[in-house]
């Protein structure tokens, strides 16, 4: 069987889309899964099954695969520096990578840069909390994702399970903000650097629950104002492949930069029906250093709703059921078994009118998820 | 790992672009290859590499799966039997694909429905042939595809070769056609039958060669006729999935029935970028019995091109240029090595306006085929 052009650690849902991508782009891909079932595994038959921490591991992975790139941002850097040092293509490279690892290092670094943030500070006792301020949000500086890692304190007291983590900690401002919105963009390591409309992204329990694209009544500088901020990021970090800057819309108007991941976000899944090029396709063209594809969106809006384990345990069952009742609604199923809370799935609406893509974008995946549409 | 929900027969383009539908659906494959490395098999991890003609084989590939389809028409009817005595739902089943087997059979079911066809008859001798007149048309009734097995002939020494192959043939009338078109129809077993928009397929060398969909130009009345004419076909030869009734538009303006096929269809590739939902997604939702999707375009024009093998033997090198060419065109590889002639991919554009479509979609199939855009 010939080489892999491209090797993906991680088979969760990103690398899984990232597959379908790879198959009208034809490029060969191979996999290091965590499980034999996961579900990337389930799509890439020229898998290894296998613990990303492991260097050997990584190493059978990449053999014969002149670039790396990454499901998730959990890879020991010191890993992909000795990958990167025996020859292979690490997108995004270690040193870009921190700053999506470690919150602490992004804020120094975005903050020498110039980008807005939330005031910030290590803190490592109450009393440095105190000197901090409150409210605030305390935050592992590593480790943390979809609300987990994350406090809100209002006092020292609220700080103690925090504190008896034990972990580095980072504190912020609690920003009064409008709302939340994310500028994605893809970078390749030959500089080529396009934006994807700013989205709105709207979270429950800390979990994106949907997205909007393009951000309903955005002001266009500031729209553009948070593309040019993600356009740059990319390029001062050097960052390869999707880079989603999560941002506050503030309440006085201005953005603050959120959160950073290098890899297809959940705030970019609406692209993959609603773009001229997907988040997933712009990734591989971007980490294979192709040409990167126009980021238009081919609808006026998009929605995606995530499906979130809930009352339905058979997917496959209730899938009928929302194809019957939506029929231009895509379904995006992850081949995950159901649990409280997990990501299994997205379903995407997009058209001309943003209400009526928002009720389906929302009955849909009220369906998936609960079996009933809340109205 | 868990049972497939569907087993594909055959490891051709046609099941890789149904896998990529798939991911999306969330719905496990089983699939049986020619070899190990057929454009399928690189995408499908639970894949059998194995003959479709022997029955053992089959039994294997479909053993836990509870329905069955295919990526070409040519198993045999008595295996088909076979599997659905033992409990598989064959979809679409041997009573349907007889009809896409066998030209002679397709000829008098079709008359017998009413449904328009060039005059045809078989012919097994010079003096039926001569009794039939010319010029005339002969085909193999069983196994030609892509200009194979078919001879136009304009006199008895003209039908040498074809009387040579020892094959049954049918004779049918030199069709005096202004354009081909296509109907597609997706058809589910409840009976469920949803009709993609007419498309203008052209030809060279008795091989597609570009679709344009909607048919220009196509007079409203004739496009409706078309598309009653292919939904009438796939409920009375209760076929299941995606049927393609290829069409004569003749020079005075009727249609005629040129060809049918019982799966995804090459004048249905542009669905994938052009359509809400593409040919292979509603093939998938058609043969598990779910509803179907919308059909509607998602553009006023799609224009799709093939990629045979021509001048460039590295695809690969050479989608580095087309990408960059042309950022919003879709480059689909079907990770084929180049041969001379053969489908190896294709290319689709879409658009408000079709001089600029044709010309995008053209300029990228000429640059990944022959390195030169020929303008």
């Amino acid at each position: 069987m010939p080489s892999p052009q491209l090797a993906i650690v991680g088979g969760g849902q990103l690398a899984r889309m990232m597959q379908q991508a790879a198959i009208g782009l034809g490029v060969r891909i191979r996999l290091l899964a965590e499980a034999p079932d996961v579900s990337a595994a389930q799509v890439v038959p020229d898998h290894v099954v296998g613990d990303y921490t492991d260097l050997e591991t990584l190493r059978t992975v990449v053999a014969d695969a002149p670039v790396v790139t990454f499901d998730h941002e959990h890879v020991p850097p010191e890993h992909l520096q000795a990958l990167q040092a025996e020859g292979h293509a690490c997108r995004p490279g270690p040193h870009a990578l921190l700053y999506a690892q470690d919150k602490a290092e992004m804020r120094t670094r975005l903050e020498a840069l110039g980008a807005p943030c939330p005031r910030n500070a290590t803190v490592s006792s109450a009393d440095d909390l105190v000197a901090f301020g409150f409210p605030a949000v305390l935050k592992t500086t590593r480790g943390g994702y979809d609300g987990k890692g994350v406090w809100v304190v209002r006092s020292a007291a609220d700080a103690q399970e925090a504190f008896a983590s034990g972990r580095p900690l980072l504190a912020e401002e609690l920003v009064d903000f409008r709302r939340e919105l994310a500028a994605l963009v893809a970078r390749s390591p030959s500089g080529e650097v396009l934006a994807y409309p700013v989205v709105e992204s709207r979270q429950a329990d800390g979990v994106c629950a949907e997205v909007i694209a393009p951000a309903p009544d955005l002001d266009p500088e500031l729209a553009a104002e948070a593309r040019a901020l993600a356009e740059r990021i990319a390029t001062e970090l050097d960052v390869t492949g999707i880079l989603a800057v999560e941002l506050f819309e503030t309440a006085d108007g201005r953005l603050l930069v959120n959160e950073l991941a290098m890899r297809p976000h959940n705030t970019g899944h609406w692209s993959i029906d609603g773009a001229v090029t997907s988040q997933f396709e712009n990734h591989l063209r971007a980490v294979l250093d192709l040409p990167l594809g126009a980021t238009d969106p081919r609808a006026p809006w998009s929605v995606m709703v995530n499906i979130l384990g809930g009352a339905v345990e058979d997917l496959e069952a209730q899938r009928a059921v929302v194809l019957g009742a939506e029929p231009d609604v895509k379904i995006h199923l992850y081949g995950k078994s159901v649990k409280a809370g997990r990501k299994v799935g997205h379903v995407t609406a997009y058209g001309p009118d943003l209400d009526d893509v928002l009720a389906r974008a929302r009955r849909s995946a009220a369906l998936l998820t609960d079996g009933v549409t809340h109205d």
